[in-house]
């Protein structure tokens, strides 16, 4: 090739790339997603072992948000298998709480910026109900049931099953997405597709007790979170095994109630139909605030909620009903909502009873009435409902029902005032988020997934569940889209919580696919949408 | 006198003992309540040191009726005192359950027989909680409070106080009363007022664990238990320290029901207002059984309850309003039954929510709803009901809100059939009891109780609490009453358990007015009496 005879091609080259909107220095072309389907599946056929052990040794670490030792150790080794890919990481810390572990990778000539959630925390165990250690990170496979006894996984040469599992917790509910977007790098690395987006990690450690610190983390460092996206990595897929995406989550707030009765605990005959009794006080207000149909009954309890939109609600109707195979699953012969889809009433408001305690039952049940009644509540709130505003109508009902409300326990001169008091006990409480699905990279992001997935992608307005995504519009002005990748019955929060070995296979493809092709084209319209 | 002159004499007095339905041969005339209480006061001088040994012997043996030993040598200690009044004893044995120490004592010329119910075992202890050993049995002043030091009540010349109180366990709850009965005895005795009535003993070895052998024994030993007034000598006399008596006792039956959710807990956010919540149909199902102001509202429950006698009625209206203080000492600033007294309220059947558990609660709580939810429930029952009678109103309303009843743990398949399940396990429960306030005798025993502690006596128709008393009729179709001595803040069944001397004392002048007083016209009704 004559320099001279192709002078003119440069400007001709810089020319076509401007009318493409395509800003320089270039991104390497979307590689597809047959592409990033044969890099990955190289890639895992080739370090499979290597992927599940650096998820077990995380696993293997006790990861409670109040185990300050433990969660040291959680973090020393995120940071270490942040810095083997490159990436460069930092404690974002606040007085001794656990730290979130920040971490960034520019990708050449890339100008948007995926923002990766997730947290290495872990909800509390009961050693006595877990099959194995709850952090022994023991592989089984449960189609043997019982007798499914540990794999010797890491013997070279034993084939691995996407069926096993790897029961631990926080296996799948969240080190899972951690290990899998890690790799999902060096698999595109070491198929030699570039990345079309900068990367950050924003790694939290204390989730599950509600990211008290979450908001100030978010305000303090806002100088270095700017992002394009956040991309919640927690939650699990589809009860189908489709893939899902959620636009936002439920919001939550907790609370305790404590019902009185008298001082001590009295003689059932001597004294019962004349001393207060709290079960009784406490299964008729509970009663009265939710329906046995999942109904909440207090007064003004729903007015915030705001109405779904056209594609919102096209694409709840698009969500296959799984119910038939689900409650089989659970020995369930009905369901609450009038028997709804499950979809559709995650869209609502929700009173969960998580608990409640008095007396004594079975052997431990004696012929008195008990001196004290507890029961505990979760509220799952939807856009726009906020705390403050469904703990106002909360009150309000306790009020209304002739209850004096403290917030300590009483003492003589209160009981002495008041016949019927409870004590309430507020958690903190976060509102609920929901990104737009209308935005061009929301539908973008479906594209690319669908494509990759070979099928239709679910599309959830809000998850069912709660997670601190409001923050991230709220401080920080970007959308947040979830991408989870872990199997639905993985026994999130439970005894025996595990992870499908080949939802973290996927988990990586998924992930690589968002790397290498969600930067071209950010905020282009998508041919033939509206 | 000479004989010839006074022949007719015998003849006119046979024919006036005839007139007067006396038989032969000849009672004494009842002594009057002065010369009883004479009596027993100077036996109390001379004697009081010897009785309170003989209790504090008797209190010193441990008296678990797991504890087969100790409970061999309280039976033995039981049958030398019985002995030391010449009284014929014999042990009721079942297959080596603590035995029944059965006694009996004639009274020349009575018709009539009096068997004294007491039980000599005790409940459990937790010794941390005493402030001296569960079977120390020492004498503290309790107007000292903690300075109050062990009496050295055995030093002769040391002046008795009736207000010193006898630490121990059974103390007061149920080995006072014997001791009492005993020594009864013995001071009409040494004041040679003769006994108008013959006596049986009846002192049982497990009434703390639920009498289970007692209807058993009761059935064998029929023969040489027949008598005309079962006395049942436990219990506590009323808060006002007067004198009650009671005429029977609520019957009882307990229950323990299971509701279940899905098999599994489940995540609040991604299931919750889908999932059935076992905890929502609990407070559902059991708000609508009993109200908060504790009136049963399950159809049908009452249907048996028989009506009080206007005699009842009168007695209910006699007994003095404690509620005041009642109230104050257990923190409370309302009762049940929109406000009416105690034993009035007792009258009726009462639902005892005794105990309450699902998921966790406070530092337990998850969000995740729970797959079962347990309640457990004491009805005390009133004459007519039965247990089985209200065990069966009781599952046609679990059955008319279409709940699916089982027995034991639902299996996959009727789960998947019934949508709603419930679990029941019933106790055994034993009826009501309640003898006549009409019977002569009953009448009878009033007067004589009142005279000897110059006031009005409290009738309670029946005892809030239960007892297997209901047997004393049903299988031996004898009226029982209950003549209970103790002070009401014994500490039954709790730690320091206690019993005020003058209870003692006074209990020993009540059961012998008993004796010398209550044979002669058993069955006459009072003068200006209906």
């Amino acid at each position: 090739m004559s320099v001279n005879g192709f002078r003119s091609r440069p400007v001709v080259f810089l020319l076509l790339v401007l009318a493409a909107g395509i800003c320089t220095p270039c991104l390497a072309a979307d590689p597809g997603a047959e592409a990033v389907r044969s890099a990955v599946e190289k890639y895992i056929d080739r370090r499979g072992r290597g992927i599940l052990l650096e998820l077990v040794d995380l696993v293997q670490i006790p990861n409670l948000a109040s185990d300050a030792e433990n969660i040291r150790r959680n973090a020393g080794l995120l940071e270490i298998l942040l810095h083997k890919r490159g990436i460069a990481t930092r404690r974002l810390e606040t007085n001794g709480f656990p730290p979130v572990i920040f971490g960034e990778l520019k990708a050449p000539g890339a100008t948007r910026t995926l923002i990766m959630y997730a947290h290495y925390d872990g909800q509390p165990v009961d050693p006595a109900r877990w099959r194995s250690g709850p952090w022994e990170a023991e592989v089984r496979d449960p189609a043997l049931g019982l007798k499914g006894k540990r794999i010797q996984w890491m013997m070279p040469g034993t084939p691995f099953n996407g069926e096993w599992r790897l029961y631990g917790r926080s296996s799948s509910d969240d080190k899972a997405p951690i290990v899998a977007f890690l790799n999902a790098i060096d698999a595109l690395q070491a198929a030699s597709i570039p990345r079309s987006v900068n990367l950050k990690f924003f790694l939290e450690g204390e989730e599950e007790v509600g990211s008290p610190h979450l908001a100030d983390t978010l305000k303090r460092f806002a100088h270095i979170l700017d992002a394009d996206l956040w991309v919640v990595c927690d939650g699990p897929i589809h009860q189908s095994r489709r893939m899902q995406l959620f636009f936002g989550a439920r919001g939550i707030i907790d609370l305790e109630m404590t019902f009185y009765g008298s001082t001590r605990p009295l003689h059932s005959g001597h004294y019962g139909n004349w001393a207060p009794n709290p079960i009784a006080m406490m299964v008729s207000l509970v009663s009265g605030m939710r329906g046995p149909d999942g109904d909440i009954l207090i007064p003004g309890f729903s007015d915030q909620v705001r109405e779904l939109t056209g594609r919102e609600r096209l694409a709840l109707e698009k969500i296959p009903d799984f119910r038939e195979t689900l409650m089989k699953d659970l020995g369930l012969a009905w369901t609450e909502g009038g028997g709804e889809p499950l979809e559709q009433l995650l869209m609502r408001p929700a009173m969960n009873l998580r608990g409640t305690m008095a007396g004594g039952v079975e052997e431990m049940a004696r012929n008195a009435i008990p001196a004290e009644a507890r029961v505990s509540i979760d509220f799952r709130l939807v856009p726009d409902q906020t705390p403050e505003f469904v703990r106002a109508r909360v009150e309000e009902y306790f009020r209304a029902h002739s209850f004096h409300i403290v917030f300590e326990p009483p003492n003589q001169k209160t009981r002495s005032l008041h016949p019927r008091i409870v004590k309430l006990q507020w958690g903190h409480g976060y509102p609920p988020s929901r990104a737009s699905m209308d935005l061009p990279v929301s539908r973008r992001l479906v594209r690319i997934l669908e494509e990759q997935t070979g099928g239709p992608v679910i599309q959830l307005p809000t998850l069912g569940g709660s997670g601190p995504t409001y923050l991230f519009s709220e401080i920080l002005d970007t959308p947040a889209i979830g991408i989870p990748i872990v199997n639905h019955d993985n026994n999130q929060h439970a005894a025996d919580e595990n992870l499908r070995l080949q939802n973290l296979w996927d988990g990586i493809e998924i992930y690589a696919s968002l790397l290498a092709r969600l930067g071209e084209g950010w905020d282009q319209t998508e041919e033939g949408e509206p």
